[in-house]
C-alpha cells in the first residue's frame, strides 16, 4: 500500500480545484431550484440511507434555524417500507448518491415517478442508473472517495438559494461569496487536520473501541466517519452518541482505558460538548477533541463559522483516514461484504 | 446480592396488579386529553431525554402512520439549546420523568411557561419538582426501576385516546378492551423472555462489544435497552444501529467472535431484519434475535400485535437484565457517575 491521499503540494492543489469545479456547478443548481424547488411546492424531503442521510442531518438543523418550510428527513429503506402520508405529487425530492446506483434511491425514485413527486440527485460518478431515472440531476465528480467535503458543498448551494428563493436569506449573495473563498479556507484545515490526524492515528489505531459524541450541526458528520470509515474501512468497533444523549447511559462506560471522541462546533450545543469534555478529561486518559474554533478559516465571516462547521470537521477528521490506514495496514478500500457478497 | 427481580409467582402477580393500577388511570388520563390535548391545539411535542426520548419514538411511528396531527420529538436538551419555530402558546408539550426530578425536562416547562404552552408530565415518583411545576402530571407509581412497561403502558393511554378525540382511531373501544388483557399476555411475554435472558446471560456476559439492532416501531426499546441497561447499569459495551443503516458501514464488522442482537417485530421493517439475521447467521456464530411473533398475546386481537410491539419486545427484553446482573455480579443499581458526581 502506498501512502495515498497524503498532504502534498499536488494533493492542495487538486482539491482546491475539485472544490471550485463544484461551485462551478451552481447555475445549473440554480436552474434546478428554480424550476422545481419552487416555493409554491408543498415541500421537500431529503431522502439518503446510511451515510448519505447522516450529512444531510446538517441542514435539517439549517432550515429548522432559518425557516418556515415544510422540510422532512428521510432513511429511503424506511420511506419505501412506511411511506409518509405527506409525500405527493406536489413534493420535492432530494437524493445523493455517490455511486450513482444505491439500491434504495432507485427504489425511491420510482415511487416518486408513480406518486408524481419530483427527484433530484447529486450524483458522484458518470452513466449510472440513477442518473438515467432521476429528474434533474447534477454530477459532482470531483470528490475523494473517503470524505464528504464534495458532498456538503453542493447541499449548500443547493439549500441556501433554496432558502433566499422563499426569502428566508437575505444575505444570500454575501454567503456564496463565502462559499466562494471556501476551498483555500478548507486547505488551511486540511494542514491542520494532517498533523491531529497522524497524532490520533499514532495513538490510537490499536484502540478496538472508541465513543464519538458531537451534538449540533455536526452530529451526523461524526456518525457518518464513525460508521462509514472506521467501522466500514478500518474494522473498529465505535459508538456514536448524540452529545444530547451521553450523560443518559454511555457516561457510564467512561474510565482511564476507554477513547472518548468529542467533536466541538461554535452552534447552541457547544455548552454540553464542554460539559462532556471536563468529565471525560476527569475521569479518562483517553480523549480526543476536534474543535471547529482551532481552524481559522481566514475569508470567511465571522457569521459563516458556524454554518460552516459541518464542512469544516469533514476537511478535518477526514485527514484521520490515511493515517489511520497507513498505521493499522488495513486499506480503506478493502471490504468483506459491502457491495461484494449478496445480503 | 440477592437474586431479585426473579420470575416468581409474587413478582408476575404484582407486575399485574402494577400495570393494572396504571390502567386505572384511564379516566384521569383521559381528562387531561379533554381539556388540553384538544385537535384545536397547533400542535403536540413529545420531548424526553436518552432513555424517555427512546421510549416515545415508537408512538411518532404510530402517530405517522395514523394521523395527520403535526407531532413532533425532541430532545429536551436539544430543544433548550435549539428551540422550534413550531413551538408557541397553543402547542402542547407531553413529558415523561421517571425521577421527576430530571434537570432538563424541568428547564423544558419553566421554558413552556413563558411561551404559554401547557405541559402535561408523566411520573414515576411522588412528591417531587417536576409534579409541583409542571401544568398536568399522572403519577405512575407503580414501575419496575429497569424496564419501561409502565411507561409505554400509560402513552398507550394518552396517545390513543387522543386519537380517538382526533377521528383517527374508530376501534379506539376495541383496543381499550385489548389494553385491558394485555398485562396478562405480558406475564406470559415475560415467563417466554425469562428463559431467553437465563440462557443469554450465560452465552454472553463476557461479551465486552455487543452491536444491537432493530427497525420500525421497537427501534426506540432497543436503543434504551443497551444504553440505559447494559451501558450504563452494566458497563458493557454496545453499538446501536437501525436497521435500516445496518448494511451500510455496520455491517463490515460483523465476524464469527461478534455477537450481534437483532430485535424483529411484525411491521414494514421485518424484511431488513430478515436479511440482516440471514446475513448475520452466514458470517457470525454469536447472533441473538428477539421476535415478537415468538409470543402468543393470549387474549390480544392481530390486528393490535403491531402496535403493541414496543411493550412486547420491552417486557421480554426487560428480562435479560437481572440475568445480566447475576451472571456479571455487578449490581444493576450501582453508578460511578450518573447522579452521583458533578457534570
Amino acid at each position: 500500500m502506498s501512502r495515498m491521499n497524503y498532504m502534498t503540494p499536488e494533493y492542495e492543489e487538486t482539491y482546491i480545484k475539485n472544490m471550485e469545479k463544484i461551485l462551478s456547478l451552481r447555475p445549473q443548481v440554480e436552474k434546478i431550484v428554480d424550476q422545481v424547488m419552487t416555493p409554491e411546492k408543498k415541500n421537500l424531503f431529503l431522502v439518503g440511507i446510511g451515510g448519505t442521510l447522516a450529512i444531510m442531518l446538517p441542514f435539517m438543523k439549517m432550515f429548522k434555524k432559518m425557516s418556515d418550510a415544510p422540510v422532512y428527513a428521510e432513511n429511503a429503506a424506511e420511506l419505501l417500507a412506511e411511506g409518509n402520508r405527506e409525500l405527493c405529487s406536489d413534493s420535492v425530492i432530494f437524493l445523493m448518491s455517490d455511486s450513482g446506483s444505491t439500491k434504495e434511491i432507485i427504489e425511491v425514485i420510482k415511487m416518486a415517478k408513480e406518486i408524481g413527486a419530483v427527484t433530484i440527485c447529486g450524483i458522484g460518478h458518470k452513466d449510472t442508473p440513477i442518473e438515467k431515472l432521476v429528474d434533474h440531476s447534477v454530477l459532482y465528480l470531483y470528490k475523494d472517495a473517503y470524505t464528504a467535503d464534495a458532498d456538503y458543498l453542493l447541499q449548500y448551494m443547493f439549500f441556501a438559494y433554496y432558502l433566499e428563493k422563499r426569502g428566508e436569506f437575505p444575505d444570500y449573495q454575501k454567503f456564496t461569496e463565502n462559499l466562494a473563498r471556501l476551498p483555500k479556507a478548507l486547505v488551511e484545515v486540511k494542514r491542520q487536520g494532517d498533523i491531529q490526524g497522524e497524532e490520533y492515528a499514532k495513538k490510537y489505531h490499536k484502540e478496538d473501541y472508541t465513543i464519538f459524541t458531537a451534538g449540533g450541526n455536526i452530529w451526523g458528520e461524526i456518525y457518518c466517519f464513525a460508521m462509514c470509515v472506521l467501522e466500514e474501512m478500518q474494522w473498529i468497533r465505535t459508538k456514536s452518541v448524540t452529545a444530547s444523549d451521553f450523560f443518559h447511559g454511555t457516561l457510564e462506560l467512561v474510565d482511564e482505558d476507554t477513547h472518548v471522541f468529542i467533536a466541538k462546533c461554535e452552534d447552541e450545543s457547544r455548552p454540553v460538548t464542554d460539559r462532556i469534555e471536563k468529565f471525560c478529561r476527569q475521569y479518562s486518559d483517553k480523549v480526543t477533541v476536534y474543535d471547529t474554533k482551532d481552524y481559522a478559516l481566514e475569508g470567511i465571516d465571522p457569521e459563516y463559522r458556524s454554518m460552516f462547521s459541518p464542512l469544516v470537521i469533514c476537511a478535518a477528521v477526514g485527514r484521520i483516514s490515511p493515517h489511520m490506514e497507513y498505521a493499522t495496514g488495513h486499506s480503506l478500500a478493502f471490504r468483506r461484504y459491502y457491495k461484494v457478497v449478496d445480503y
